[in-house]
């Protein structure tokens, strides 16, 4: 297994445009709070500086023993030598990516149903991001809503870790975690939050106790 | 030597705003003219999008013996085993890439001065794209405008060679070539035209008579 399913408990998924503070900064907050896995979503940097602050990241995420996945760009992931990439739906095919980083490296994929969930898994996914929980304005990757129940029956179907996405925050952590799911990705529930870091330890505190 | 320099003779590098027809086409009717290198230049298209794009302009490129150079994407370059790739400044780091991507791969780097140039060269570019020779609506990669004198220097300054980028069309292509550069490299002199077989073959013409 690539992954510790324990690391996909509380998985940040980035966005800058939430808080304008310098991201790694940022990071340190929500790892402090309790992220146990970072996903680097860039979508309008350039390759130059997405390698600079991927690498900057990737320094913060070694010393706290916290895997650092790109989302999308496996040209990033192979020159910074990150743990893995995510690949969304309008990424490079799964099984290609393979190809191309070979097995050391942590392959995360997004599905919203059973028959996505299984292929991934066949083509070489080390885990799932599953969605959308609940509909949101964060981009969810396109994901149909699936609810807790859609979610419930996917993680069942696979036999890798599946991570809950999509409208999950303080009030729905801990439901989520109760389909069965390793763990709950956030992106604003965190990011948007005034105190950056007390918002994940509260994350982190829901899913705790099931 | 990764480029027989007789192939950066007439340099088309790729955008798509100009003209709606299927890129493979306008592709098709630019090699029909006398193009002899294509760069595929995508900036606001999926990386799934992208690699298929890639892989269809690839499969004409081979038929018709022409080199195929990815703008920026090492990831689209090695997911589809094109020739190599063109880095600008705000792209990856010319010697991180060639780690990546080992001794198989042509890469190609932007220079404006001496300096530049020399630097892209000592680092493992294969061949440079030098300008702007003139001023031009089409990006040009932040480059200042050197003119043909520029351009001579930085030609003389390298043993690798250099193409001529940046506002080149019929009225100027013969200057540039007779400053020294292996090649021009042109967008909308081609792609903008109405008849963009026939602005192929006129440029074609206008270089090979020195």
């Amino acid at each position: 297994m690539r992954i510790d399913p324990e690391k996909l408990k509380l998985y940040l998924v980035t966005d800058r445009r939430f808080n304008p503070d310098p991201l790694v900064e940022q990071v340190r907050r929500a790892i402090a709070g309790g992220v146990t896995c970072i996903q680097v979503r860039e979508k309008n940097t350039s390759t130059g500086e997405f390698v600079e602050l991927a690498a900057e990241l990737l320094k913060l995420c070694r010393e706290q023993k916290v895997p650092l996945i790109i989302n999308d760009r496996i040209d990033i992931a192979l020159a910074i030598e990150a743990d893995g990439v995510h690949l969304g739906r309008s990424d490079m095919p799964i099984a290609l990516a393979r190809k191309l980083m070979g097995d050391r490296y942590i392959i995360g994929a997004t599905a919203s149903t059973i028959a996505e969930a299984q292929a991934a898994e066949a083509s070489g996914a080390d885990y799932l991001g599953v969605g959308a929980v609940v509909a949101t304005a964060t981009k969810a990757d396109h994901s149909q809503v699936i609810g807790l129940d859609g979610l419930a029956k996917v993680c069942k179907s696979v036999s890798i870790p599946c991570v809950g996405i999509a409208g999950i925050d303080q009030t729905n952590a801990k439901a989520v975690r109760q389909t069965g799911a390793a763990g709950i990705a956030v992106v604003s529930a965190i990011l948007a939050a005034d105190d950056q870091q007390a918002a994940a330890s509260q994350l982190r505190t829901a899913i705790e106790n099931l």
